[in-house]
């Protein structure tokens, strides 16, 4: 039965040693009870809670799947469950306002307790993953008397939430948006339409569910700029054992995450009340966009995690074949396949990003605090390098945590493809994050697109002055050069690249689209280069001081020199493909691409 | 609903254009009744069986999967009809010797006629698929005894076959296998053991099944040098309602192929009878292999070739934003996403493998006939090509296979993922491919260790000097140098990429290793730059004659463009990552992947 171990060592590691967690919360307002010792003890408990509790259920969520009946949604074995000892244990309002009964921590905690939760266990992990974000849209957009009455509840873990955006024709369009809200003589709505693809829309783990809804007013303009967001709960707070007129009319059949219920919610003149102002309602949603996009940035790295730990434990396990170069253990009837140089790469892989992944998006967590708490350029400068990081950080790494799921897969031979073993899961569970919360293909054109290009590359150099800087304070640590070196290089041809696209851009849009994948992979692999280099650096350093856990240390470096050697290679073929040009894609007759 | 259209103007370009079917056929002694009409006919009818017939029982195939009670499987609802069609239709019979029933038709049309039924309905063609292998092995060990009672009933279609190797603990690693063969008085064997992995083991389409069974006699050496091969059929020819103590204990729970019985098979006592000589099982079967894993190849070609038919249909008709340069149905709610370059390179993609990888299989389907037909030079020519090609064709087409079924389904954004469309279906199917038949991993080794450098590169020399000879013949083809050149520099660097391999191996035999996978990925990508030369060549010709159909030649030459432009640069990052040596895979203590 495959498990899933929290790797605490490795998380300390990218938050203490690299990232130097105590001075973060140290300067940041508010956050000073998060000392080392308070983040240990919640990553030790988040690690129980996840291996014990969580881990186990992944496969019986996934065999069971939720089931629908007459409108009614039932969790599989287990869920219902684990989530009231969540909630007993105080999880849910981990990084929430004190004003309204969370406990004040800072969001990148949240980050690092949803790592565990959501390795062990996706699907499950969906359900107070959607609910946190009908929170952050309420916390920043709803009135004090909306907080007190929705946020509170869902702080608490009592209800949960969910948003509600995509409908039959759009998904990514969502200006052709049709659900209406009709205003009420006593200020509420009636809300009335379909939503689909709702994660978490119906379910039997809480009270109430609140429901954050995209809806167009009678009056709204055409568009996306007459969108209005609606809080339309399950049922009125008032009339908790009525319905309200929203009902979840089936499940999805889908290719993974099974135990999640991703819904078709029904709404019929649902009693709605307008968070914020009306038809602002997708500017409301952006605002959170970067944190949700975290969120499922986050599952590549999960399901990098959880494939490293399972086909590592295979590789060493299953004794088939010989080692290349003759027995290495001659006493058994085989060798372990970890012998062998093409299954120690794709364990390598696997570790490799996970790491770096880890790294990026802790990292990025650290930038969500301060755009949440701090002021003034700290915080500008915060959400310009945020907005940049986070595109890539969603499809970079839900790319590679997909081809991550594969190797892990492979390793096992064609046990890999058998459902017991659970790898074939992980990569079903993981080709979801790469269509959810916005295609790789729209996360391309946001950042070369709005990001990059509408800002005249100002955004790319906030990133590549901070790789500049780093590469330049390192140039005489002769250790060091072999990343430096060519991190160095890449930086200043990433600049030139994007001027080359640009330029050609300014001719004919359709060359930003043409370039954008390319463009976004390139770049991942250089931010994830610059992880490594800096975590190479850090255990340099460590070993140098000699105090111990030398073979920790020099694992890293030798990851480093994996990632060096045999990944950060791929932006060769990239530099070539994103030049290419948009003719080879456009010439096509669109009549002509069959017969 | 997805649909399959065989592509039949796709298919005949190939076939008679690129590799001149009609010349090959009348070259080939016995084959001279495949007369082009005749080849016409065949496919029309195949196309005809597959669209209507296997098609639609693809997705029930896929939700009903088989199912086991009590040692009865029953295959999903159409599928035992199907094959009574099929039998009826004569297929089995196809490309089999006249003198035990069969047609007598070329190996080469059967592979044709399998990419019809493997592409609409992969599942179902593995059962007719498994029995092929099976009357293969007969048909070349057997003795006419045998052929006489077994061959001709497989042949019919009355019987079906299956291919028993893998054990519980041994599917790459054969020498292991432990099923034990007891010799009997009236020359026949006792055989009981367990196999995994069985597919169509069991099932309720046919009267008879009968397995070809890799086993071990009690005083065979160890390893692959002591195993033997035997006929052991379900039922006994002279006892057809009796049991022979061989019984399915259950079927595989897997990712995909539902539709097809993956069995657990117990033997019992079973009697059997042996196949050749005795301790020769192995070599027997590696006779074969070449045609098993040709046939996995199409898997990759089949699965491109569905995801492109049903994602471009999708891409034409799902409207969402607008085009980066402005509306282009401005009288529509949005526009197609087939406006959007991304869409399109999705789709280029699966088109450029499934037109070339057609091209790379029925070339390489040629030469099975000519090593099966031919004598002299011609057939050792053809012999060593065909090993040559095999392991790249098997390994990249499933890989790029897997990577276009994935296209496919992303394309279809959020609703790729639900099964009702069928495109995720089509990626788990797809899965299985890069892992049966010999991993990809395994077909890097047997690559670039037993094909190229066992034979000091004389196997690569043989292709290399066909592709050089093709570009000399076009070096004045103004039209044709954006092809010719790029290949030839290729050409030349797989050369010399070869040799630095080679002399690293000498040190140092993991050095093959790790170099194997991304050395099959590179010469795939070249194979099918030639072949895509080879198509450009073809439809530069038709243009100049100016004879119609301009559109599609025009079309191919877009595709060929797109290429070479946006594939083949893939070939600079494994360059450099195949020539970064084995020490940054091998020098991690097998104890320090993780902590």
């Amino acid at each position: 039965m495959p498990e899933y171990k929290a790797p605490l060592r490795d998380m300390s590691f990218v938050l203490n040693e690299v990232l130097d967690a105590e001075r973060h919360y140290q300067n940041l307002p508010g956050c000073e009870e998060a000392t080392p010792d308070m983040v240990a003890a919640i990553m030790e408990e988040g690690a129980k809670f996840s291996e014990r509790v969580l881990s186990p259920l992944n496969q019986v969520g996934d065999q069971q799947g939720c089931t629908w009946n007459d409108g009614v949604v039932t969790t599989p074995d287990g869920f219902k469950e684990a989530y009231q000892q969540f909630v007993e244990g105080g999880w849910p309002s981990l990084a929430h306002e004190t004003e309204w009964g969370g406990q004040g921590l800072p969001e990148s905690l949240g980050i690092v307790l949803n790592e565990m939760v959501g390795t062990a266990n996706w699907s499950w992990s969906m359900y107070p993953g959607l609910s946190h974000g009908a929170m952050n849209t309420l916390d920043a957009h709803g009135t004090d008397e909306q907080k007190e009455t929705y946020l509170t509840k869902l702080i608490s873990g009592e209800w949960t939430g969910t948003m509600c955006l995509t409908e039959p024709h759009c998904g990514t369009d969502l200006g052709m948006l049709r659900t209406k809200a009709e205003p009420q003589a006593d200020g509420s709505y009636k809300i009335s339409g379909t939503k689909i693809f709702i994660s978490a829309g119906e379910h039997d783990m809480a009270d109430n569910i609140i429901h954050i809804v995209l809806a167009r007013l009678p009056d709204a303009p055409a568009g996306t700029k007459g969108i209005s967001l609606f809080i339309v709960p399950k049922h009125l707070p008032d009339a908790l054992n009525e319905s309200n007129g929203v009902s979840c009319g089936s499940l999805e059949h889908k290719m993974g995450i099974h135990g999640n219920s991703t819904c078709v919610m029904n709404f019929d003149g649902a009693t709605g009340y307008l968070i914020g102002t009306a038809n602002k309602g997708l500017n409301c949603m952006f605002t959170f966009m970067n944190t949700a996009r975290l969120g499922t940035a986050l599952q590549g790295l999960s399901h990098a995690e959880w494939g490293f730990q399972n086909s590592l434990a295979y590789a060493k396990d299953r004794l088939q074949m010989r080692a290349l170069n003759g027995p290495a253990y001659p006493d058994k009837a085989a060798d372990p396949i970890i012998v062998h140089p093409e299954v120690r790469k794709m364990l390598l892989t696997q570790k490799a990003f996970a790491e770096a992944g880890r790294a990026m998006i802790y990292y990025c967590a650290q930038l969500v605090d301060k755009v949440k708490l701090c002021e003034g350029d700290e915080k500008k400068d915060a959400d310009a390098l945020l907005a940049f990081l986070t595109p890539i950080a969603k499809a970079f790494l839900t790319e590679v945590g997909f081809e991550s799921a594969n190797h892990g897969l492979q390793i096992f031979g064609g046990h890999g493809y058998i459902a017991e073993w659970g790898m074939e899961q992980n990569v079903r569970d993981s080709r979801i994050s790469m269509l959810y919360e916005g295609t790789t293909q729209i996360q391309a054109l946001d950042l070369l697109g709005r990001k990059v290009l509408m800002t005249q590359g100002e955004a790319l150099k906030g990133f590549t002055k901070i790789m500049h800087k780093f590469c330049q304070t390192e140039a005489d640590n002769s250790e060091m050069q072999a990343f430096t070196q060519p991190l160095a290089a890449l930086n200043k041809e990433w600049g030139e690249l994007t001027m080359n696209v640009g330029m050609k851009a300014m001719q004919n849009r359709d060359e930003v689209g043409a370039a954008s994948v390319d463009y976004l992979m390139y770049s991942g692999y250089i931010v994830l280069g610059y992880f490594w280099a800096r975590m190479a650096k850090v255990s340099q350093e460590k070993l140098a001081l000699g105090e111990g856990d030398t073979a920790f240390y020099q694992a890293k470096l030798t990851t480093a020199t994996f990632y060096f050697q045999r990944i950060l290679p791929r932006t060769r073929s990239l530099v070539e493909t994103m030049q290419s040009g948009a003719d080879n894609l456009m010439s096509m007759d669109q009549e002509h691409f069959s017969f």
